[in-house]
């Protein structure tokens, strides 16, 4: 119950363990074609380019910056924890012009002060955190498509830990392209990297001056072996994909709503219970994002004997805090097959105990 | 008994089928050094820079060159199929000045020609493929080290074909960084690329005047995860690497001597078999790589059509030619688990009938 790797059910732990078949194989390519088909539907999107990237959600993040960024280009990017600052230092090996937006750590953004911070100014991307794992707070995206467009920016969002557990609705709000992981809500092992992108973003990948300096990354010659061309790039992760492809399957069956309800009522319940064993949250309510709850360490309380507790003791992985709440929070994860009531039973116990 | 992925050991889709946990569980950690120290078993090698890179073969090739490499470095490069060619392009994207020396396709380098192409001149990288899956030829590796040397140039390995299934010995022969993929004669699903530096290369990466562009393969900050400081970078690919580890463990257990005896002594039978219907083996026997052998196709028979005939009635997959061989060779893998008796049988049995 960590920020994630989250658990995994076992028919996903199942199907990754299918006979490996080649990536040029015509079953593994209606594999292929089906989980864009389900991505898409999570996202909320229509968006023709839309696939998994051989890498962790970080080569996610990466793929796209090294995409719709050239040298010179500059991105306005929203901070308010660790993903965010993550998001400007891709953006600036880059070679792009940063500039950032910060909030406090455990508040969202404030969308005048970014509309403020980039008045009068043309940016190439402007990006922010939709659900910040290092703080759980929610950011809402829906006033930033008009901002995007003062600026003559393309939206980024990073979806990481909503992907799957909160609803994000790309189409909707105008998001230009996302990237999110597997080991968060969608409750997959780590190693993939959902991403989409809008053809308007693409024309953009499309239309630039220099070449993707990732040719590991490039989308132009992804988008070749994921679409219909199937020209040979690297050779996929192949048992990865089955294990994502029936992770989607489980989210699709029980279904987004369902889904979505049932990772902000268990999350209330958990906050409700925490509260209960007198612990603060540091994250104001209409901000808290339902898969990770940010829990503050009582005074006189050790962060790591607690943790260590909780681990040797109930085999529960609890977060630590990061950045500005190193040693004085938890992040307690709600994702996917780890949200349960079982799952919130057993934590509270265990904190109880840990903390007596 | 394609180029790769190669059959896959129950025990291995076994072990990566374990529960998903923290990728800073105590036990992971335990895991890791484990990998690291077989790894090195496997390369010959005693570098402390040894890890697998959280992507495929190529984005182990793409590591190694983008922490090598900074813009205006000159990088000597040796091109005689695909993944030459591949490097190139990749070290040509970081921003160096790449000077290719080639051979025909299916034949191995001259050193001669090598050492010549760069006289006079200092590179910062002299970069070969050992094992080139795209023609099947075994590049010999002892002369290079001191034609490196009269470069000033750090040495660098292809090495994702010869991978534990032909003799590496990096330390031996003076490999400065080497990089393979998991999926050939390792026997384990594709997804992984095990790299090793020498720590020669890692001063060179640790004096570097420009960041490295990459952030997710920045070997400086992987190090710090993969090393003592256990610093969180990204999410590791957790059951990938239980995956991994269980291949690993087959490897030494059978021995790697054994295992470069069975594929030189399989790869023989095959050979035999194949002439003996007749086939043409387009590469000298002297530089025949033992785990991929390239079979001319005969005159009048339709590439596809016989790959097709085989994946159907067999569930039998070879390789089509690349490159100079498009349509006019097959690639026929003999890799780790996939190198047995049995398959040789069911290869020349079927091609026996596709042929006929």
């Amino acid at each position: 119950m960590g920020p994630g790797p989250s658990d995994v059910p076992s028919q996903v732990l199942r199907a990754q363990g299918a006979p490996t078949i080649g990536h040029l194989d015509p079953e593994f390519l209606r594999c292929m074609d089906e989980c864009r088909a389900m991505i898409r539907a999570v996202y909320g999107t229509e968006n023709t380019m839309t696939l998994p990237i051989s890498g962790t959600g970080s080569a996610g993040m990466e793929t796209l910056f090294a995409n719709l960024l050239e040298p010179g280009d500059a991105a306005l990017i929203c901070t308010h924890g660790v993903f965010g600052g993550r998001m400007a230092e891709v953006a600036r090996r880059q070679g792009a012009e940063v500039v950032e937006v910060k909030a406090p750590w455990g508040q969202p953004l404030d969308p005048e002060k970014v509309a403020a911070a980039g008045a009068g100014r043309r940016f190439r991307v402007l990006a922010l955190v939709h659900a910040e794992t290092s703080t759980g707070v929610l950011q809402d995206l829906a006033p930033f498509r008009a901002i995007a467009d003062e600026h003559g920016a393309l939206l980024v969002a990073d979806c990481v830990t909503s992907f799957a557990g909160v609803p994000i609705e790309l189409d909707r709000h105008g998001v230009d392209a996302a990237y999110s992981g597997t080991q968060k809500c969608l409750s997959a092992p780590p190693g993939l990297a959902p991403i989409s992108l809008s053809e308007r973003a693409m024309e953009r990948v499309r239309a630039r001056e220099h070449e993707v300096r990732s040719w590991y990354l490039d989308l132009r010659l992804l988008a070749r072996y994921w679409g219909d061309e199937r020209a040979y790039h690297h050779t996929a992760p192949v048992n990865a994909i089955f294990g994502l492809h029936e992770a989607l399957r489980l989210v699709l069956t029980e279904g987004l709503e369902a889904r979505y309800e049932r990772h902000a009522r268990l999350s209330g319940e958990l906050q409700a219970g925490l509260r209960g064993l007198g612990l603060e949250l540091p994250v104001a309510e209409t901000h808290r994002l339902p898969p990770l709850t940010l829990v503050g360490i009582p005074d006189g309380k050790d962060d790591k004997q607690v943790r260590r507790h909780l681990l040797d003791r109930y085999g529960l992985e609890i977060g630590g805090g990061l950045g500005d709440f190193a040693g004085k929070a938890w992040r307690i994860g709600l994702m996917g097959a780890s949200c349960t009531p079982r799952h919130i039973a057993l934590c509270l116990s265990a904190l109880e105990d840990a903390l007596s």
